[in-house]
């Protein structure tokens, strides 16, 4: 009668779903949601699920604490190379209608099958304790979108308050190590697209127009230099440009061109002296080429640093250094990767605990520690390679929720 | 009875097709083409149309000379930006797959339009002349690639092979002029894709990723040392990179970035040399990034130089001249656009010429000539603003056309 | 009977030599030390000075800690902008024979004068304190080759090894602050020269030549991805091309370009691998440019990370706490400037324990640090416009260095 | 009693002097003008050098027609890599106070020789024709300043006007072979200063500056895209940065950096395009670096394009011809390089022939034709390994010059 973790893991890499379209992936958990008897509700802030499980104390006849677990559920556009014979083959269509790969390259696949696995258990030791238990299957993290839409759906009036926030995301540390820091354990971010206007015309008549992908080309070279000279060395900051498109057809010279771009710092301060830089610079380097019109500059996301709270931070990792032993638990230092799981937290003013766990063989991971190549040879998030090991992985992170759920719990 | 020529060019200006999909246009030229008593044959090389007019001398009895009339026929991934009327609002499928918009932005629907109206006028006045014409309607000029499937499949075995080759082309001259040359009139031209090979990852940890964005940026930004550096100033040489892509997301570092060169040189020595450079520059530029793989890069189309035969074009030019007064006939100078129709010449053994005709309002060009403003007020071809005025844009070319295949017509 | 240091200071300030230059300093500071007593040894490793100050315990007759002390001494070639009354306006001539203005951009005239205040300090009181001194006044620190120079000289085997080495930099720091840590205090460094080969020629015909300018500007600009793209965005590391020259007429094109390089980094793993992306760029940036020999790079000078003992800096920081109070020492972080001090405590196979103290005026450092403006508002090390305030400067840095000695001294 | 050109010829190549420098030139060339019998005058706009021969006709007693010969001979600061016996070794200190090598890289030495041996056979057949011939030695060509100087000298007032202005320049073509064009024979230049300012700083602390380095290397790889993308491929002009200079140590980051351009164009309309191009690049890169003040743009010369005479090169072009053979007399096209001796006629309003002529070997010559390798094997002007063959070179020049000057001497 237990949920089968392996299959539903596979199962849902093999079908890894776009941002917002989570259809299949959202059934599925609730599926299982609502036969582990939880009350559920669909379609929240496009393909949310939400699950209540209330479980109040017998002795005091209060509902008790109210712990937040929040797991995220769409996939990537990403062709997936892991050669796994459970590889995903999937296709979408993005945002922009192109029709694309999509693979679960940032694991929350796994996300989702811990999160079923935690509630059946926490169902299972129900008389070990009381309180209130409620089941977020976000939409749309990749877009940083998602936890703003199951808030702006209004889950915050219609479900108890949150005592505190908890999540978690598998990464690449060896299987079996967890990784939590107080304070700030992930970057904010921004995501911005940058149009850049030039003037079309015949590749063979170049006099005669305003070439955008040059000028998008000096844009990505100069863009380099913000996190070069401009930051602090010692501060964290990055500049990606993740996509770059312009033109149609090698003797066209197109009227546009389009950059997207992610950027991470941990501070406010940093991330208006890095927003400052890239509208500095994509309009020089528009006055540069001559162009007519100032670029467009358009805030995609805006995502908050993901702020552990220090106490519940604390209780936390001794609850699981308790569980599975000291070593197993690590300050991994800030990610410059970012989270929308913050929101849940922010909006509702409850403290947030936000912790990773590892995914990887850790004899893959020793040889390559010692041969100097871990950024070379484990593949990370977003990666086309990215292949969390089934097991443990799965049971770390059952056991890794349910244990911090239980922590504020009575 | 006569066929209405504004009507025909704006139900083709509105109606453009994608290089190898010109069905409808292909279907209406034949139509005409038949209605006009043509032998016609389609689907040549993909959507070729092939028309004989035979005339045979009353006199001699013989066949008399053949001359083979070419025009082209397909449109161009561009979005119309004209605000005419009859502008285009086509959409189409290119080769990646990808939904664009399309747009007679080369003016082929008056190459079709003149064509018609110059088959027209040699029936009507076929007792003037004997000798056999060969209409030509071709597709995919703009791949460099249809005037190769037509002979591919065969026509110099089924139709009469050519004393000579004529073709015309509409171009941001003042209405009424013909601009014509011996010798190399346009020039050779390679199109090529360059597929850089990164490594891809989540785009707030670029150090575990090679990134193919800032690899391409660099990339292009070097390749424009070729012309600035490598090439004698007082040759002509085009490197344009006409398109670049990568990535799908912000947020995700991608594995390639794709580039589509189109280079243009008068000779073969100068095609070698940038062919070197661009090979030289590619590879050196993966290398800076660390590439752990070698670019790709792949010949989309090669075209050879369209050079006009010295006899024959004085030939013509003279009967122009005839025709139009003798300022109407100018010496265009080298153009750095390229042109398949030479391959109809050599593969056939004959002689070529192919010559422009302006489609401008010449008030309009002499105010820009005035202004020093041509390069900038004139929409060139491919421009999402290039719009011949109908009118006598229309007529010049059927003239034109009529006029140098009398030439050669005994 | 005093001597006057604001005096020395000023005088130091305004007479500033280069590295391994400084006759008059040393011969000033040796003058300074052989009057207080001192036994004086000079040109130590070309201009170095050693001196010696002996004061063994009267009760046990034995030597007691050794205790070196070391300041360096060169200017740089900076043109002082301060504009303060005794601005440098010196001149002097660099190692490529030009002649460059000379300025204490780096406080080096502090060290000096702190050390020579500091010395007639533990001579005041040396009934208080038992052992032996070593004051070394170091050349050409801003080299990265002083203190190796006059360890090469000997010295180790001429003079009592140290027990502990102890060091002092002025920083933009409020007056009256000291920074101290334990572990990794300041980077590792290496100075490079990079020569790039191009070919000659006329300005007006850049075909026959390869451009050696524009190898060296592609260079800088790709050199800028090694931090951008390649260096974990939480670690520290720094490529600075700090002078690039080519060329001596606009109107030819010359035959190399040179760059000079500055690279940081706290340890011996990114160094590896910032050397190898260096090199990997510089030649692939050849390779792109077509050049014809491989470009030189040559080390300028290599600088160890300066690691503070860890028990040693416990006790001084403790000290200075005890003697300017708590909030005067802070934890600075990692520096991502270099030192050589750390040659002297490596080869001695001694602890060592370097230090950095303000001399900024507080109250301009407070507007600034309001403002969000530190970085632009106050002048840093090697700045035009670094000008440390004379008092309570001077006060603070013999203190400093008088109370770091005490605490070994018995 | 014949003057020995090639002791002449090896003495000046031997001592080559930088522009305005050349005193022991100019007192060489007087000597033998002197010793030749003209009358001579000396320091003329600096160091140049007028002569007049004065050879009425005896017939008519008129003066007879009025012919300007001119040969500059200034040198350059290029090392020699000749490996000639003859090679110089000379030093020079440039207008900025450096220590330079000097070379005869251009061939100046060549022209005053050629003028003496012409002046010497004018001498010897002046009774076959009469007139009026002016001599000018003029310094500082390669400045583009020195003819210029030697008019605001007041030549134009003290000597008869011309009738003709005459000048040749040795050049990569074989030996005996003769270049000259009516029209546009050399481009009109500029030559431009840019200094562009940051803020400078120590090298491990990037983020306190605004680093020139990098901002000079960006300005230089945006300013290929004129020629590459702004410039019709069809016209012909050049955008040179001859020379970068910033920083004096790679430690660290320096307030400024220099660029010096050469620029090159037929035409006032070109000069005005790519002079606003370079100004609206350099700007651009200045903000996209954030500076905090605008370069500066500084023309350091400007040169008309040299423009011949129809009439008169073609009355040249002919006598030429009927002296060395019908095939010794090519056009050579448009020259991309600039010259200052048309400021000669131009402000004395007479005609100009300037032609250009080879020096050398045939052999050498034809076989890097037949390997297409031109433009790698034949040094260019300006190249460290520019030298001509003493003979015939020598011999050629003379007679050319001689031969054009008796084409108007009557």
């Amino acid at each position: 009668m237990t949920i089968d973790l392996e299959a539903l893991y596979i199962d849902l890499h093999q079908h890894p779903e776009l941002s917002f379209q989570e259809h299949r992936t959202a059934a599925i958990a609730a599926g299982h949601l609502r036969d582990l008897g939880l009350e559920v509700e669909e379609g929240v802030g496009g393909t949310g699920v939400v699950a209540l499980l209330s479980n109040p104390s017998t002795d005091s006849g209060t509902e008790g604490p109210v712990v937040w677990l929040r797991a995220d559920m769409d996939g990537l556009p990403v062709e997936e190379a892991t050669g796994l014979p459970y590889a995903s083959t999937a296709r979408g269509v993005d945002p922009a209608g192109h029709d694309v790969p999509v693979m679960h390259a940032c694991g929350h696949d796994m996300h989702v099958t811990a999160m079923i696995g935690a509630v059946e258990r926490l169902l299972a030791t129900r008389d070990e304790w009381s309180g209130t238990v409620v089941v977020l299957i976000q939409p749309a993290e990749e877009f940083g979108a998602g936890a703003r839409a199951m808030l702006d759906a209004g889950i915050l009036d219609r479900y108890p308050r949150p005592d505190i926030v908890l999540g978690q995301h598998v990464t690449p540390f060896p299987a079996g190590i967890i990784g939590v820091r107080s304070g700030t354990q992930m970057s904010a971010s921004d995501g911005l697209t940058v149009t850049m206007h030039g003037r079309g015309g015949h590749g063979s008549r170049p006099h005669t127009t305003i070439d955008p992908v040059v000028m998008a080309a000096a844009t990505v070279m100069r863009l380099q230099t913000i996190t070069s000279r401009e930051i602090d060395p010692k501060d964290v900051a990055v500049v990606t440009v993740g996509s770059i498109h312009a033109g149609l057809k090698n003797n066209i010279i197109p009227t546009e061109a389009t950059l997207e771009l992610s950027l991470r710092y941990p501070t406010d301060t940093m991330r208006d002296k890095v927003l400052a830089s890239v509208e500095r610079i994509v309009k020089a380097e528009a006055l540069a080429s001559g162009a007519e019109r100032e670029p467009d500059i358009e805030t995609l996301h805006t995502l908050p640093a993901t702020i552990n709270d220090e106490e519940a931070t604390t209780r936390v990792a001794a609850a699981l250094r308790a569980k599975l032993g000291d070593e197993a638990v690590i300050d991994p230092g800030l990610f410059t990767g970012s989270e929308d799981v913050s929101w849940f937290a922010r909006d509702a003013g409850a403290p947030l605990v936000f912790w990773f766990w590892g995914g990887f063989d850790p004899a893959v991971f020793a040889e390559a520690v010692a041969k100097g190549r871990v950024e070379s040879d484990i593949p990370t998030n977003h990666s086309p390679y990215f292949a969390p090991e089934i097991h443990p992985t799965i049971e770390v992170g059952v056991t890794a929720m349910e244990t911090a759920a239980r922590e504020f719990l009575a």
